[in-house]
């Protein structure tokens, strides 16, 4: 195993925690000072729960005190040393000390408890810690990371976080950061569970109207999908069974991604028009598939007007959208792209910008939302944004791309319907094209990891996106590897995603295979393949495996077992009984043929093999290199 | 701030955990497969107080159960897969499941709860993890590191721990681990938590009958030191004050410092006989002083009959005492002195000639011991030598040198009294000598590290010992901090330890001080100064100020506050009330005077100052450059 190989992030999925480094920066930059990074207990509280807040405070501070400030009308909550200016307090407890190793000091638990509230209250606080002797410091969080000189008044504490001994400078910009959740009693939509859903990248899917893909001259330019294009192709991607798309931003841009618009409100002309989109939610629906938009709230394109009053005034409304370090030309942005000034989610006109506008879209009958960048606005953003789109649309639902730990994915419980699954998505890239994963830690990791998620809590599955190698091109072109890697998505508890062209056998183009190769990027969104240039016989087995799961949920909804994890043999087989219903998925991730005898699956019969070589005559179960295949017994 | 001065172990105290890489390979190793670190609740169980058992199970585990078998009989509990072949079972439930970042992997944790117990109860017990579809594992522990290629069957995750990519060889021999706690109603002695304890090194202090030391060609050579010096010099100790003796090791050895023993119930001719170690436990006692011995269970001198035993013949009894990689050259050592073998302290006949060595010691008059590198046997193996110890002597105490996290040595409770409290000295050095902490810094560590450990724990404090650069030589020979961080040490609840010399300027003769330096090892171990070359005006100090903390406990045993902690002024001070009784200390860390009023010391005088220039009018407090004070209020 080659040292790049054995790194879990070779794949450059994590840029931001690929590293020790990283990871370190990371889990110190999270116990620095007072920080509470949205720990509360529940995550989703009901009407008239109360609620524990949990703090804590780092090596670095004395702290003899913390409080709590709390509002319940919508205003900001202020006080001060314990006493409320506006609102109630709560004054909490040290629950423990900890000794954190890699800090090389102690950590102070703290808790409070903050009592229930009727259903739809906002609940807005703010954190202050302080000690008889010393000055009060504010829970606050980092707002965004700047590359230079830090200006004066940064905390050399937390400049040493960001920028280690010998490195270059690196400053965070800390926002005191305001709090809040919403009391109500909304659950994830019952179609979301059973949703597959088809990741379309609309300027790559279809022109439509006859047209073919326009030949730009880079990767980077537009290939002339559009709305009308997706219209013609529902029939397609119904008869491939998927239920719900995803697409791309359509919003009007300057990029052929669309991840930088310019207006929330209207579509981008080169994809169609108002009435398109319209149009394509209506036949979507008539098909019973559902319709989900990329929405942006972290940044806009620096050409947006909000932007560009903002840099024209200073004291301009929408000023305030942003965080100007030096205004007018130094400002936050997204990771460090500065046409994508980011947006301040916590300034009370950008969040009704953006809220209002989400509300506009389901209006116009879309079914939800796919939310980029969901880790750059706040948490208490996030609230406020689910419980005015379910005020529109009940079933309407929200899923944030948090490219991060789980643990930071979970603490959105609540506040989204669910986060895509990308730590799974790094395993099964392990397991099915890298081969650095062997089926036992496949096994250990799954089962913890749906362990560590509340039901109540949604992880779409997918083996690629449009910001990554495809995994068919990781996997060599394999595509044994890539049917297999599909059983096992398929048949797991969380809602597949499809990344367009998968399905028929899209790839790359380059010859760069690295495993820290990032020019998958723009290669990774090729224009899909239409006709003959499609893999018909992997286009047969996606539509089985979709009609299988949407047709036996015990597939993914009974009681998980695992029954081989064989690192030697490189076998992995689990079963999923539901009532009388069994199913027994068998992978065989290696280079030898294996027969499996006994199974634990009496009584049950071949639905899908990924290869002509796979046998089952009712006790053995033969599966050639790199084969696999679903077992079912059902009583209906 | 340099970048040295800037890391937290630039004293290189902590050799093993000096890094990030060293902290994290600990932390990955504490969370590998199995792991149970010693983690019950309670950590000292008194009789008919259930334990609940802690283990976690890290991502390369797909553990579907963990059980717990245990014996109250002294066998080796055994079982397989949840039965007990002959004793109880406990089965442990999974009661979380947490995201690591650094692993970048899951770890479950269980726990389980083991019936209470009567008094004298040695309950063993072991760990064992198991999924349904593959073999189990057992809770083991890492005995020793070894470099060099390592042989067949060493677990290649486990390798991966200790040695990342690209660093050379590095293997740990795991053992498998054998538990154990003891259920007794032991507490710490009393006169323990009243001790001032003088640290002597035998060699090196006082040879006696009218003899100078002698002058070796270097420093590891004999000075000529021997027990009947030292109670020559008892008169001496007790007019300072001191009313604990440690002495370094006794027993015979090659080697001037004596920490590799040929034999364990003698004691080194140089030094004197059994004769004179009775003498001197005698004339101590008359003075109400107490003597301590050094005590090494985890390795011998390879010269000691029990490794030559062990060497010569493989069926000896003697070779299960050590742990051999390849008989009968190559075996676990101390870190990688080939001279001195380690010690399997679960080892039945090596733990009985350990116990067995220190209850004769007991017999003799000594009053405890001080326990080198207690880190190394097991934890079992400390809980049967408490207990048989204090059936000996109920007054007896055993002090662990842990030169390791807060976390570990908290893990002794029960097992031991106290540990020698290795991070405040490292915090007490890094205020009053490299100037790298402030005192808002220390008063955040200090009150936090006292909450973390339970109140039946002690920590005896210092400020240097034999293996680190003293303190005086480290602040540069300003015996100004070293004032202040004895008035610091001696005003804090924990005993205090005095390093023979300090009290009278002993320094260091080399001018390297670089921070990292390491040449203190020797150096630090310079013949006692005597007569006239000692400091008379340190002595005085040190003797008031021990006088100090034995006349008024106020001072150190009551209730705790910091008033000022104020790192621009680079001024630290505190009140201590019990009762009636009040004690402020005030300490200027800073090359500026400053004027403290008010100071919440009303009613209380100048009781002990650093520097002639401090002045107190009832009001102010007048504090010179690196000066302090000591004001007292008592109603006696």
């Amino acid at each position: 195993m080659s040292d790049e190989a054995a790194r879990p992030s070779a794949d450059f999925v994590f840029g931001t925690l690929a590293t020790d480094e990283l990871r370190i920066a990371r889990l110190r930059a999270a116990r620095h000072g007072v920080a509470h990074s949205n720990a509360i207990v529940p995550l989703d509280p009901r009407p008239g729960e109360p609620v524990t807040v949990q703090v804590t405070t780092g090596p670095d501070l004395a702290a003899e005190q913390v409080a709590c400030y709390y509002t319940v009308d919508g205003s900001d909550p202020r006080g001060e040393r314990g006493v409320a200016a506006n609102g109630q307090v709560v004054l909490l407890r040290r629950v423990g000390v900890e000794w954190d190793t890699l800090l090389w000091g102690y950590v102070s638990q703290w808790a409070g408890q903050i009592p229930g509230q009727p259903a739809g209250t906002l609940l807005r606080y703010r954190i202050e810690a302080w000690a008889s002797h010393g000055p009060a410091q504010w829970a606050s969080e980092v707002a965004g990371v700047v590359a230079g000189t830090p200006p004066e008044g940064v905390d050399s504490a937390d400049l040493a976080l960001f920028a280690p001994p010998g490195s270059p400078p690196l400053w965070p910009v800390r926002r005191l950061a305001s709090y809040a959740y919403h009391v109500d009693e909304e659950q994830v939509p019952a179609w979301l569970r059973d949703a597959v859903i088809y990741h379309v990248f609309v300027d790559r899917f279809a022109p439509g109207g006859g047209q073919g893909f326009h030949e730009p001259g880079s990767l980077g330019g537009f290939f002339g999908g559009t709305l009308r294009g997706i219209i013609e192709r529902l029939d397609y991607l119904a008869e491939l069974g998927v239920n719900c798309l995803w697409l791309s931003p359509i919003f009007p841009s300057p990029s052929h991604h669309g991840y930088d618009a310019t207006d929330y409100t209207s579509v981008e002309p080169r994809l169609g028009s108002l009435e398109d989109l319209r149009a394509l939610t209506a036949a979507a629906h008539a098909r019973g598939v559902r319709v989900l938009l990329d929405f942006v709230v972290n940044h806009v394109y620096r050409g947006h007007p909000a932007f560009m009053a903002a840099q024209a005034d200073r004291a301009a409304p929408e000023a305030g959208w942003f965080t100007f370090t030096r205004w007018p030309d130094q400002y936050l942005t997204f990771f460090d792209v500065r046409e994508m000034p980011q947006i301040d989610s916590d300034h009370p006109g950008a969040a009704a910008y953006m809220i209002d506008s989400a509300r506009f879209w389901l209006a116009q009958g879309v079914d939800g939302f796919r939310l980029d960048y969901a880790n750059g606005p706040s948490h208490a953003f996030w609230s406020q944004f689910r419980a005015a789109t379910r005020a529109v649309n009940p079933a309407s639902i929200t899923l944030g791309e948090v490219v991060e730990t789980p643990a930071l994915q979970r603490s959105y419980t609540g506040r989204m319907d669910g986060c895509l699954d990308f730590v799974l998505m790094q395993a099964l890239r392990q397991l099915f094209a890298f081969g650095t994963l062997g089926p036992s830690g496949f096994a250990a990791f799954l089962r913890q990891h749906l362990a560590y998620f509340p039901a109540d809590f949604v992880l779409p599955s997918f083996l690629d996106n449009h910001d990554m190698n495809r995994f068919l091109w990781v996997a060599r072109g394999d595509t044994r590897r890539l049917r297999l890697a599909a059983i096992c998505q398929f048949t797991l508890p969380h809602p597949p995603i499809i990344y367009y062209g998968t399905e028929v056998g899209l790839s790359q183009r380059n010859d760069v295979r690295a495993p820290g190769d990032r020019g998958g990027l723009e290669q990774s969104r090729l224009p899909m393949l239409w006709g003959s240039a499609q893999d018909a016989a992997l286009w047969d087995f996606y539509r089985r495996l979709i009609g299988l799961r949407r047709e036996r949920p015990a597939l993914w909804r009974g009681e998980r077992e695992t029954l081989i994890a064989d690192d030697a043999r490189a076998l992995l087989a689990y079963r999923c009984v539901a009532g009388a219903d069994l199913a027994v998925v068998a992978l065989n991730v290696g280079d030898a043929p294996h027969s499996l005898d006994p199974l634990a699956a009496d009584g049950c019969r071949l639905s899908l093999a990924s290869d002509p070589a796979v046998t089952w005559d009712g006790t053995t179960l033969r599966l050639p290199p790199w084969g696999g295949a679903i077992l079912i017994r059902s009583e209906q």
